[in-house]
């Protein structure tokens, strides 16, 4: 294996540990032993070494703190005790990601999963799946009279407020759209959703909607930010004033997580990097090198149900718990990137270049059997 | 081996070449041999003969250039760069064509598949699948006052315009109709993308568009025209004023590329013939005696993605590139061509008499993966 270090560049290591995960598919013990090998070797990196440092230095063994924040099945338990999500997302031009969040959740393991969206895209996401709960309530400028406004806006929000308390966490922005009068709505909505400590998990157009709008999330713990690269130098930019340091990643999306007051960032690259402003973990175990639209939908869907596993789990203070954090924010987003990441190497094993974001959904519920069975 | 050739007749051989494909799923070697030998026994041609040999001359190593275009799957390339293709196409009477075309780019590898329809068609679309993201904004003359059709093309134009520069190719036609109104606008979206460089693949009713506009794509080096024997005619007849000429099928095929200034002409036959007015391919391998509807539209799709993987190949000036033609549009033809034919092959293997088009495209991934394995 010396040999190894001298002649594998950094790619021929990677695709190795994608050929490993289909051969070991069923033995993520070993395919662990075999990822700390990879890393061990140094994968050969040349200009990006100094990350590597950066980010092997906070990795977190995901697994077991899926395993500890994983309910156990218990017969006595009744419908919705394992989780209630919402995915407020969905317009007139984008109906796949918020089916997706959803879907994800309940294949994760929640027992309900609804989707707040537009009156157009209602009866397509309903199509999808009827799995899921659907509610025609938002309203984009287009179908909307200005002086109707301020009591269309009263209506959305009653809408979503009869349920709100109900739900263990939210997912804000999976194909929400930039409709003005939309994201006021959705604006009013997170207000209420923080005002009933209702955690929130904000992706795509719900980035776009917090990166101008950060007072909306500022300093509310249990706000999840999910940026991919592209949000995440957006957001950089607004919030520190700077660029993207690649060199120091650890130390800037701390700083970012910081600077908003301890809300969690889980900034989605290669390795995903986390932080509350205190504390940072990496997780860059399995992975798929595909990059078909919609997997960060299925991200956002599972970090909603893991953070509200998490936050019972801390609640109900178990004392047999291992687990040396304690921000349900930062072990839901550990969670959700380390389920997504095995879903995807699973998914990518058997459809390769094909692989679409319906495969890696599909093997959710195996990668969750394999790191934690349910009996 | 010699007797056969005085015993078989041609069908006879294409029948048992579909024979060979089955047994030979996994061994394109083996089955390049085959094909080989089928090929030098002549097939025990009369009347098409010449045409056959004129053909052979020409016959391409399809699988060789999708090896060479094909990018490699690397953990540090993000969404978007394996290809963001749209399709333009789909309106009150058809819906499937523009799926197949939109999800047959996802499932060779492409990152992002839209489509821009019909107000009518784009739930319908929407509802075969949610990984596509489906653009409501095409308009028929039915639902357009008179008065109303400028500001209305215009409306039309600047939604399309707003995603143009972010495509890496458009596919314009499948499923498109022929309203007039519809086409007028189609015909300024094609403006627009020659204007800003983007590749356009034109089948279906985008044909007849261009068969009676031919200023459209004239002179336009990545525009690719895919016509069937029924289109192929018209063209022929409007630009050349001259009948089909099976008998010297290459050197027609070859100035009627040439008199459009370029552009690449995919003649779908038998075998494919590949055109851009400067050489000729032929691609005969694989291929299925099924004729459904809608393997136009995969092969669309097809050629679409690999246009685009060949162009970023070709800009990228790979050193270790063994490709003599440096034409983006013909290398992407011959590769959609060979991928297409190789999946109705396989699909024909499995479901004989009872393939449909959904078969075939379930098929895409696999035929990459024999050919160009990910890993």
């Amino acid at each position: 294996m010396v040999l190894m270090k001298h002649v594998m560049s950094s790619q021929q290591l990677s695709l190795l540990s994608y050929a490993n995960t289909c051969m070991l598919m069923a033995s993520s013990s070993v395919y662990r032993r075999q990822q700390f090998l990879i890393r061990s070797l140094g994968g050969g990196i040349d200009h990006s070494r100094n990350m590597q440092q950066d980010l092997r230095s906070v990795e977190v063994d995901a697994e077991s703190v899926i395993r500890s924040i994983t309910p156990a099945l218990d017969p006595t338990r009744h419908k919705g005790q394992a989780g209630k999500i919402a995915v407020i997302g969905g317009c007139r031009e984008y109906t796949g990601a918020p089916y997706f969040a959803a879907i994800s959740a309940l294949k994760i393991g929640a027992d309900l999963s609804h989707v707040f969206c537009t009156k157009d895209a209602a009866p397509v996401i309903k199509s999808y799946s009827p799995e899921l709960i659907v509610h025609p309530v938002l309203e984009e400028s287009y179908s909307v009279r200005e002086e109707d406004k301020k009591t269309i806006s009263r209506k959305v929000l009653a809408e979503v407020d009869k349920w709100m308390e109900r739900f263990d966490c939210l997912v804000i922005g999976p194909g929400l759209g930039r409709d003005p009068f939309l994201l006021d709505c959705v604006s009013e909505i997170m207000r209420h959703a923080r005002q009933t400590n209702v955690p929130i998990v904000i992706d795509g157009d719900g980035l776009f909607l917090v990166t101008n709008n950060i007072d909306l999330v500022s300093g509310y713990g249990l706000a999840v930010l999910t940026p991919n690269v592209n949000e995440y130098k957006r957001l950089v930019e607004k919030v520190l004033s700077s660029e993207v340091n690649d060199v120091d990643a650890t130390q800037q999306v701390l700083s970012l997580a910081k600077k908003i007051g301890g809300v969690t960032i889980l900034k989605k690259e290669k390795s995903d990097l986390i932080s509350d402003g205190d504390t940072v973990k990496s997780v860059s175990i399995y992975g798929s090198p595909r990059r078909c639209g919609g997997q960060g939908d299925i991200l956002s869907g599972s970090v909603a149900v893991f953070l509200s596993w998490a936050r019972q789990h801390i609640i109900a203070a178990d004392p047999n718990s291992n687990l040396s954090c304690k921000n349900p924010a930062v072990l839901g987003c550990v969670a959700g990137s380390a389920m997504m990441r095995k879903a995807a190497s699973l998914a990518f094993c058997h459809k390769k270049r094909s692989t679409v974001t319906g495969d890696i959904i599909e093997c959710l519920g195996e990668s969750l059997e394999d790191i934690c069975p349910a009996t």
